[in-house]
C-alpha cells in the first residue's frame, strides 16, 4: 500500500485523512478485493502516527464496508461497495429480453410424489456396468487423444459407429451425414440457428415440450401449433395452417411425445411426410423417446419413410441410458449436417469427449443392450401401474394410452383447473407439470403431464390416488360453490 | 410385400409390371430402406410366376438403385434413389446464410510441424492422476445422482467450489453468481444470445480469436476492432471508436490474447475499466489463458478491479488440463447469470456432469496444482525456445514476446503475404495460421500466429529454422522479381 505523507496542519483529523486515502485506493481499484491491509501496528510504525489513528480510520473503512476484519488474520478489502459506487445498470442491459414462465418450483418437501420430470428412474442406472466402461476407456491407448481438443462433428470412432448403425437399420440416405450433439435439445437449438430467422415460423405440436417451445420462441420464431390428439397431430389441421403460413420447418417428436405420450400412426407419417414436401419445408423429427416402446407395434420412423431427403432424425442416448452424460446426434442431409457443424463450432467447439467414449464403450460392449431390456421391463411395469392407477381413482378423468416413453397427459373434469390444484395438491403429497406450461395456443386448463418414468409402480400408485382424492375434493367444493347458486334460480 | 395381381393380358410384360409395383412402393415409401424383399423363389411361387420373371423384375430395381442384393442374405430396399426422387433443395434452403472461412485444413502429412492449433500437449496429460480422478469418481456413493439430468446451473459441488474460490482470489464481488458451461467459447455464446440483437455492435480485438469473430458475426454483430500492440488493445483508438459507435458490450482476452500473446497491463486495465463505464457498456474478459503465465508478475484481472460491477469473468479447465473435457465458467452479476441459466437451459439443458465430477476431484485432490506446475514448466520451455528460434531464424522478421500462453504473433518482413507463403512452408513441413483468420479490419497480410504450447521445444526449433528458410526463400525469388524491373530504369 502506497500512502502519501499525511498532513499534520491540515483541517482535517489524520484518521480522516488516512481513511480517504484508503478509501479512494480501494474505489479506484488501485487496492483490489481480497488484498489484505497491513496490520494496524505496522502501519502506525510505518507512517510515524498513533495506534489509534490508524485504528480509528480502519474503523471507518469497516463500518463503510470497504474493508472486513477477520480475527487473526488481518483487514481485507471487500467488495461490498459495488452496489453502491454506481456502475452497469444491469437491469436495463437485460430489459429487452422476455424470459419463458418457469415450469413449476421443485417443492422441497422428500414426500411428495414428483411427476414432474421426464427422465429415468436413477435407480435402475447399471452402476457396475458404467464403471466397466469408464475402465475400459480408460485403460485404452488412446486416452489421451480422448482428452484433447476434439472435432465439432463429434467423437469418430462414436459418429462412425452410429452412422454405420443408422445405415444398418435403413435410416440413412446416401447422402445423409451425423453430427454429434449435447443431446436433442442441443440439435434442435442448432437447427434454429441454422435455419430460423427472427420472425419465421415453425410448425410444431400443441401441447409440446417446453424446452423446445422456449427455445424457438427465444429464436423469435413465431409457433404454428397443430392440436395433437391421441394419434398425434392433426394432420387435417395442419394442412389448413399450410394454406396460410409458410413455416421453416417442422418439428415432430413420432413416438410417444413429450408432453402427450402419443405415437404417430404409419399412414399419419406418410400423409406428414406427404403435406410437408408439398410445401417445400423439412421435417424435424424429434425421437427422443423412440426406443421406449414397451409393447405394441413400432411403426417405420420418418426417416426411414422419407424417400426425398427431407427429414432430420434427432436421437440420444439420455432417456435410454444417463441423462447426465450429453450426448445425441442428428442425421441428415449432408449440406444441412455441414452447417450445423459450422453452429456447434460456434457454440461450444465440441461435445465433451470422455461421455462420447464411455458410451460408446457401453454400447459396444453390448452393456447398453442389457440395460435397454431392463428399462423396458420396468418402463412396462410404470406405464400398467400408471394406466391402472388412472382408471381406479381417476373415474371422472381422461387420459392418453401410450405404448412406451415416459409421459402421461391427463385431463380433469371439468372446471378443474390443473394450475390452480397444483398448491392443493403438493401440499397433499404429488405433483405434476400443468398443462399450460406446454401450450401454445390451445387452452386446455384441466390438462396435467405424469411423467412416470423416474417413479416405482408403488410410488405411481399412491401418487395417482392421492391425486384423486384431491380431484374429487376439489370437485366437491366446485359443486357446493355451485349448488347454492342453482337452489336460488 | 402386398401386390396387386399381374395381368398377363397388359401390354406390358409381367417382370416389367412387376417392377413397376415395387418401384413404386419403394418411393412412396410404403416400402421402406432396409426391408428385405422376397426371395425369387418364394415371390414366384406367391404370384404363380416364373421364377425368372420375378428375377428380371429384381434386376431392373438393382440397376436403378432402388435395392441392392447381398450374397446369402437376399435383396433390401436402399435410399439410393432419394437424390434422384426430388425433395428437399436443401442449398435453397440454407443459402442466406454465409459461411465464415474456413482456417487452413490440417495437411495429412505427419512430418509437418503444426504450430496451427491453440492447445495444450497431450505428451504433458497426467493420464494416471486422471485416471485416479475418474476412480474417485466411480467409487462415490452419490454416483447415480452425477448420471442423472443435472442443472443447467452446472454440477453443484463444482459451482459452489469454483465461488468460493473466486470469492477468496477477491474476484467475486458481493452480487455475483456463477454458471457452468461448456467452455469459454459457451460463455461467450450464450452471452451473445442473451445480450446480442442483430445489427447491434461489440468491441474486439483486432486481430482476434476466430471462434469469438466468427460466433459474433453469425449473430449479426457489428464488429468494432480496436488494433491491439505490444501492450494489448489500443486504448485511445477504443476511446475514438466510443465516440461514433455505442457497442452492447466489449470483449477482452486480458492476458496472453489470441492470436498475438500480448497482455494487458496493470494501468491500461484501469483505464479500459473507466471509458466503458464512461460509455455505459459490460466488459467481457474471456480469461482462458490467465494460468499459464510462465515469468513476470501477474497483473490483477479486470474481473478484480472493477469496483463497478460490470464486468463477466470467463474461465475455464481446457487449456490447463484436458480440453476434451468441456468444462468453464462465467462469473458476474447475479440478473446476468440469471439470463445465461435460461439461454443455457434452452441451449443443451446443462453441462455434462461426469466431467464436472471428475475435475472437480482432479482440482480438489492437488492433482490439477501438480499438473499446473508441470505445464507451466513445460511451457517456459517452449515459449523460449520459440523466442530464441525466432531471433535466430527470423532476423528480418518481428514478433511478439508473451509472457505465457500458447500464442505468438509473427510479422514477416515485407511485402511477404502469410497466407500466399502457407502452401510453399506445409511442402517444406512447417504449418501456421496466417494472420488474415483473425483480422477484423486492419490488414496484416504478413502476420502470422504460432501456436507454440502443444510442441515439444526441438520441434518448435525446427519449425522455426524451417520458416526462416521458407521467408528467406520468398524474399530472394520476390528481390529477384524486383531487380530487372529496377534495372530497366
Amino acid at each position: 500500500m502506497d500512502l502519501r505523507p499525511l498532513d499534520p496542519q491540515s483541517e482535517s483529523p489524520l484518521y480522516r485523512q488516512l481513511y480517504e486515502q484508503v478509501a479512494d485506493q480501494i474505489r479506484t481499484g488501485r487496492l483490489v478485493a481480497g488484498e489484505r491491509l497491513p496490520a494496524t501496528r505496522e502501519l502506525a510504525g510505518q507512517l510515524g502516527l498513533n495506534r489509534t489513528t490508524v485504528s480509528a480510520a480502519y474503523e471507518i473503512l469497516e463500518t463503510e464496508g470497504l474493508i472486513t476484519g477477520q480475527v487473526g488474520r488481518g483487514s481485507f478489502v471487500t467488495r461490498g461497495q459495488a452496489a453502491r459506487t454506481g456502475g452497469i445498470d444491469w437491469d436495463g442491459v437485460l430489459e429487452r429480453h422476455e424470459l419463458p414462465p418457469a415450469t413449476p418450483a421443485p417443492s422441497g418437501d422428500r414426500d411428495v410424489i414428483r411427476f414432474v420430470v421426464s427422465r429415468p428412474s436413477d435407480a435402475l442406472f447399471p452402476l457396475d456396468d458404467f464403471r466397466a466402461s469408464c475402465a475400459a476407456v480408460l485403460g485404452r491407448a488412446d486416452l489421451a487423444d480422448i482428452l484433447q481438443l476434439g472435432s465439432p462433428s463429434g467423437y469418430e470412432p462414436l459418429r462412425r459407429y452410429l452412422l454405420d448403425d443408422a445405415r444398418h437399420q435403413g435410416l440413412a440416405a446416401a447422402g445423409d451425414d451425423l453430427i454429434i450433439t449435447n443431446g436433442c435439445q442441443q440439435s434442435l437449438d442448432l437447427i434454429g440457428r441454422v435455419l430460423l430467422r427472427p420472425g419465421d415460423s415453425v410448425v410444431v405440436e400443441d401441447p409440446v415440450y417446453t424446452g423446445l417451445k422456449n427455445l424457438l420462441a427465444g429464436m423469435g420464431a413465431q409457433l404454428i401449433g397443430i392440436p395433437v390428439g391421441a394419434d398425434g397431430m392433426d394432420l387435417a389441421h395442419m394442412e389448413r395452417s399450410l394454406r396460410r403460413e409458410r413455416p421453416r420447418f417442422l418439428v415432430v417428436t413420432s413416438n410417444f411425445q413429450n408432453p402427450t405420450g402419443t405415437t404417430l400412426p404409419a399412414g399419419a407419417r406418410r400423409a406428414l411426410l406427404e403435406a410437408a414436401h408439398n410445401a417445400g419445408f423439412p421435417v424435424i423429427e424429434n425421437d427422443a423417446y423412440g426406443e421406449l416402446r414397451y409393447h405394441g407395434q413400432p411403426a417405420p420412423s420418418l426417416k426411414q419413410l422419407d424417400q426425398r431427403n427431407g427429414t432430420v432424425l434427432l436421437r440420444s442416448f439420455s432417456k435410454v441410458s444417463f441423462p447426465g452424460l450429453r450426448v445425441g446426434w442428428a442425421l441428415g442431409p449432408k449440406p444441412l449436417i455441414e452447417r450445423l457443424r459450422h453452429a456447434k463450432e460456434a457454440s461450444d467447439l465440441h461435445t465433451d469427449q470422455l461421455s462420447q467414449a464411455v458410451l460408446l464403450e457401453f454400447v459396444e460392449s453390448g452393456r447398453l443392450e442389457a440395460h435397454h431390456k431392463r428399462v423396458l421391463q420396468a418402463g412396462a411395469e410404470r406405464l400398467a401401474a400408471a394406466l391402472s392407477a388412472c382408471r381406479e381413482f381417476l373415474p371422472q378423468g381422461r387420459w392418453t394410452e401410450p405404448e412406451g416413453g415416459m409421459n402421461l397427459w391427463v385431463r380433469l373434469p371439468k372446471p378443474l383447473d390443473a394450475a390452480e390444484l397444483l398448491p392443493h395438491a403438493q401440499r397433499e403429497g404429488v405433483a405434476y407439470v400443468p398443462g399450460r406450461y406446454f401450450e401454445i395456443s390451445r387452452r386446455e386448463p384441466g390438462a396435467l403431464r405424469l411423467s412416470f418414468a423416474g417413479l416405482t409402480p408403488a410410488e405411481i400408485r399412491r401418487g395417482i390416488e392421492i391425486l384423486g382424492r384431491v380431484v374429487r375434493s376439489a370437485r366437491e367444493s366446485v359443486l357446493e360453490t355451485v349448488e347454492p347458486t342453482q337452489a336460488m334460480v
